[in-house]
């Protein structure tokens, strides 16, 4: 039974992680016979947004503690994940991963990654154990792996420009399907950078999954 | 194209609406050809619960705008639910339904109903419209329909005993199953009050959602 590593960004796709996509990547990862242990790292939100308005609002919201709300409270600090306890890795999207996890939505180009991130997504890399890269989340990807490594957010020129800038190879992607670069076992598919739906995100997540547990 | 009226109690299974639930609720009405909105009551949550540690949080959150993390914005006040408007109407689970919708976490059988819960729960009761509720919001049914009408939070005898104290007659049901009141039109499953993973949520939720569609 594969053991997968899911590294959350918080909770709500303006400030946290994509809850849609968070849970189907559970549902797909238990259908498809494998386990999980949610993480989150333990850092404050880059800030907190109301969605239901879209303004920004006065509070400090922890990542770790809200990214608990979609784990039910089975999660652990990022600092604590040992990579050679898994066998692979998955981070979905929504705006955390490009504002908590690492700052992609704010510097583009000139981004960095969060220190723990960078240590288990770089480790998990260097091993040669596969990962999934959800939404936004494949910003990350030119940080971690090798010039050159395919990857995709569907089809937002200057977000793919941006990735290509810091040394990946964005591929354009059709919001049901995959981008799998077979040297690096890294996948990424659009999801809510394309999806208008629940049962969009859904198809494409369902084949990262699957194509991820290939590799294990 | 069904029409389906899902009522949110915040986010987060402590204090709000249960988030894998609400997931798979949208996830299996999209696939079953319907379409939704979403609504949550525009109040404060009865309190803030940190998902990491279980404890209180000294900190005020409002019911609507943190169930707008789940519907990604898309949501309305349910004072702006018009009955007329919709086929059938769903609740997800979690504490928020207890402690949000109405008291029924802290009163039992001395619960009472959020009045603009009851307003919309008994139009749709009174209007003959097909209803779905999941793990605890089960335990409103006796505030909105006749007395003996049937309903399941699984199996755990106080909350069934209390539910019974109410009115409603308790039904033991499997994670995996469903049960429905033909005359009352109401259908209920237990997802997390039994499941220990997202995959047992979903099977009763599924029936659930196309149990719901079949009276429509």
């Amino acid at each position: 039974m594969a053991n997968v590593a899911i590294i959350l960004s918080g909770c709500g796709v303006f400030d946290g992680a994509e809850i849609h996509e968070s849970v189907l990547t559970l549902l797909y990862l238990e259908q498809a016979g494998a386990q999980y242990q949610c993480f989150a790292p333990n850092i404050d939100q880059h800030h907190v947004i109301n969605h239901l308005t879209g303004e920004e609002q006065q509070q400090t919201r922890n990542v770790l503690e809200e990214a608990a709300r979609i784990a039910r409270g089975e999660i652990l600090d990022l600092k604590e994940l040992n990579v050679s306890d898994y066998d692979a890795l998955i981070l979905p999207g929504g705006f955390g991963a490009a504002k908590n996890l690492c700052d992609f939505a704010l510097k583009g180009a000139d981004s960095s990654l969060n220190s723990e991130v960078e240590r288990v997504c770089k480790s998990f890399a260097e091993q040669g154990k596969p990962a999934a890269y959800l939404c936004i989340a494949p910003a990350m990807i030119a940080h971690i792996y090798p010039q050159g490594t395919k990857a995709t957010i569907g089809n937002d020129n200057d977000t793919a420009s941006a990735m290509n800038a810091l040394g990946a190879e964005h591929v354009d992607c059709a919001v049901d399907d995959i981008v799998a670069d077979e040297k690096a076992k890294v996948v990424s598919t659009p999801a809510y950078m394309l999806a208008g739906s629940v049962k969009e995100a859904a198809s494409g997540i369902e084949k990262a999954v699957n194509k991820l547990l290939s590799w294990v």
